[in-house]
């Protein structure tokens, strides 16, 4: 029974394993059985590698158990049994996100603008830099910065105190708005597919320093932002989405990167409300984005 | 188990009725009883009319019944029921289509050569026109073309022969491929959410004749193309797909006119490539497009 | 000679009159004998009124005489002869911004990052709305924010305070950034072609209240927004930007809304970076835009 | 003076040289003396390396002297003085055109239709293939139709008769439609900027074979297409023209493919009209295109 999900309290269940005939049937009828109204379904499998993906989203409202009972008893009696991977979010749950930033702005504003509207559901404990340019934003929005200078031989300390920092404030996830900073494998780690990045070109062209200029160079007619998650090596994690704008042989590169921040802050922002509408699933270097 | 779709014998069914809960669970597993594997399943309930939908793909090879005495039981014990509306199509089954045009060339290429290089499974046994003018592309394509010249007196009599003519030639749906004649209601109702038109504009902005030249009076910076299943009522029917190209002040009529002819060509295609592969649902005056 | 545009200082010329030959030959002749140095040029000619249109963007390091004493001398040799209608702007000078908002915030962020991080060379003195809703926006970026409540009864007087107001405070332009009420065909006489709004749809469909819930009624597969100057008429001024974004059968009202925000702050920006880079010439009730 | 450009003859003049004061004053005061009328000029300066460009289009119907001649005069008394480069075209010009195919018809098609219709105003006198697979569509169209296998041995020696043919046909520029031999440097050398490839992807990302197989393995969003002027040096040359299609997790790869057609029709058929138009100047490795 469809009700307007953002105003009701849902449950979402994301879930993967080897694909086999009656999974659909096996799991929407044990939802249906612990009174669950499914809201919104969607599935996929990947002909390749054969491997079943499914998002659900149900209305918990008459819920036969608690929902903690339920992912229990779901990981009993039919996880467990198919092998499943899969994860239960509720939808009051308002996830707690860093947001990692070195002296642009435009993405910072963007976000929090977004925050501070109401239009994400989220809250913003820290704001954390290599550099103290930002932080007059970070006191407008009343939100805590802290500086993190970054250089080779003070990186690895410093990470780990940022660490220290992301695990008393119970960070969930981490937005890198434009850090211009490579994490270190070992810092990524404690956040797989929970760190996302924008990127200022369209992925795969153009990784690494300086891609508005190397996109100026080129004489391409169309320029991208890609966002995707944080994986160990640079610029070739798992993209979430991706959009472009055109160009003319008439834009400097500082037009570039003018036309560049609005779709930076665009393809970001889309990106971080699928991650929180846990819309994305991530498979082997791919993401499914149920949108 | 998934499959390559498109080379797979496939059943579709699609699925409206009032909403309520299990629906999902039951269809599934009346699906998986008869040892169908479901390749893709989408659906949707509309939260203000509280109608349930549903697109179902699953590989027929071990269908443990044949399709149409499946299509029977479906019927007895689910349809019925639960006041279902449904189709069922085979994905082997080619569709007959049936062209109209008036004297533009540009949607009728485009067609017939999707239609010939095996892009689209489809049959087109006849062209109809009010003019002659086309004649030689239907018989590059050695294709049967048919005049009918319309004009207010004839009209009537003209759709008459018509209709006789596709019933004769066993089609099933015809696209209106910048056909300048308007079909009258009664022609409509014998190909109720089969006729599919191209306007050349963004609908509902500048229905009826000559958009270019009234979209060139606004001044609009957009102009589009609006693919629709004819009703009895003028340029309102159910939208399948939409598209829009930018325009410039130094865009004469005449420009707008050359970039909308790609548009109409692009919007026309994927539209009927969407009927073609039993991806529309039609509710009240809006379409359902599971693609 | 060719510059960075963008921190030089430049000239523009922005010229409208009767086409007759030789126009751009006397205009540049004009300008290279003042020892100006074009950096940019665009022309158009109308080819059914017969109107020519030019924007001239040139450096005036080394320019012989002041800009203003060149003005006069353009008046008396050029202009005068030719019967054209033209304005000159400096670069370097900063336009002054009023922005009128109500209740909605994100066009509003949008706007004062863009002006706080110096993206845009502009300075905003005040902010005006019929609700208090946004003051703490305006206060965290310390702009001075007026409350003029309006009713059928109380309009005409309060925008005599808001005219008295803007002109105390110099305004060049407006932007409407979202704002709720109509402004009075008297107001809009006070600053022809300088009051820019952001209309949530793609015009001319959907006009008036409620475009998002229209175009969800309609089924549209696009949404879009539209940027114009306001003229007597409602949502029937000259379009100075537009785009869109694609919707699914699935997109609530809320999502349209949604995504609606977005596209609002990526048309409107564009639309008044447009007008303040001296972009726009308005001819009938179209722009040009060369950009 | 302004008329439909189309109908009219016209002459283009595209100008390349060092920049330096009082260039477009010079230009169209040349062009007003011998009676001549501006319809369209646009102009533009490479910031970096100082060199201005320019395209002229204006109205021969009152011209003083015949073309020819014009151009006669221009060359001695400003290209030689200020060191230009530069073309003349009569807009009544038909270019011809080769299209060089394999096995793919779907930009044939395209293009055929383009032509047949009258779209564009060039003449095709024939077209060459390395397999015999299209040649029923040559025949529909009344082209000639030439077959060279190319095999690592043979290529040299197939390509020299290959530039006999069309040298012997006055080919003026050639289209890749889909051909999937790479030409010879040599090749290539004796249509410098005049050979018109369309590539599959998105440029720089996915050069090479099988981009659309590379972009579903990356998990981009969006897939795009290329088409650039071919030179010794694979999939680098200038772009002219790049559009976009978004895909998503659940397209397969034939579905890219199937996305990727209409892509690659559009964005090589913008491309040529272009180069037609004679709208494009190549410089190192960009192209200005000045639509």
């Amino acid at each position: 029974m469809a009700t307007n999900v953002q105003d009701t309290r849902t449950a979402i269940l994301l879930i993967s394993c080897a694909d086999c005939t009656g999974l659909v049937a096996t799991i929407t009828r044990f939802i249906h059985e612990n009174n669950g109204n499914i809201v919104d379904l969607e599935q996929y499998v990947d002909p390749e590698e054969n491997v079943f993906f499914m998002r659900l989203e149900w209305d918990i409202e008459y819920l036969s158990i608690p929902l903690d009972e339920f992912g229990n008893a779901f990981q009993e009696s039919i996880a467990i049994p198919y092998g499943m991977e899969w994860t239960l979010h509720a939808s009051v749950d308002r996830p707690r996100m860093a947001i990692f930033v070195s002296s642009l702005s435009h993405c910072l504003y963007d976000i929090l603008a977004r925050v501070h509207s109401g239009e994400w559901a989220v809250d913003v404990p820290l704001i954390i830099s290599n550099h103290d340019t930002l932080e007059p934003i970070a006191q407008k929005f009343g939100i805590d910065f802290h500086v993190f200078p970054i250089s080779r031989d003070t990186k690895h300390e410093q990470e780990e105190k940022q660490l220290v920092l992301l695990k008393e404030k119970e960070v969930d996830c981490i937005v890198l708005a434009r850090y211009m900073q490579i994490l270190s494998p070992d810092f990524v780690d404690h956040y797989p597919s929970r760190i996302i990045n924008i990127h200022h070109s369209f992925l795969p062209a153009f990784p690494g320093a300086k891609p508005y200029h190397s996109a100026h160079e080129r004489g391409v007619k169309i320029i991208g932002a890609t966002s995707h998650y944080v994986t160990a090596e640079l610029d070739t994690g798992p993209i979430i989405e991706q959009d472009i704008v055109r160009v003319r042989h008439a834009d400097s590169i500082d037009d570039l990167v003018r036309k560049g921040r609005d779709l930076e802050k665009l393809v970001l922002s889309r990106a971080v409300w699928h991650h929180l509408r846990r819309k994305v699933l991530v498979f082997r270097n791919r993401t499914l984005v149920f949108a």
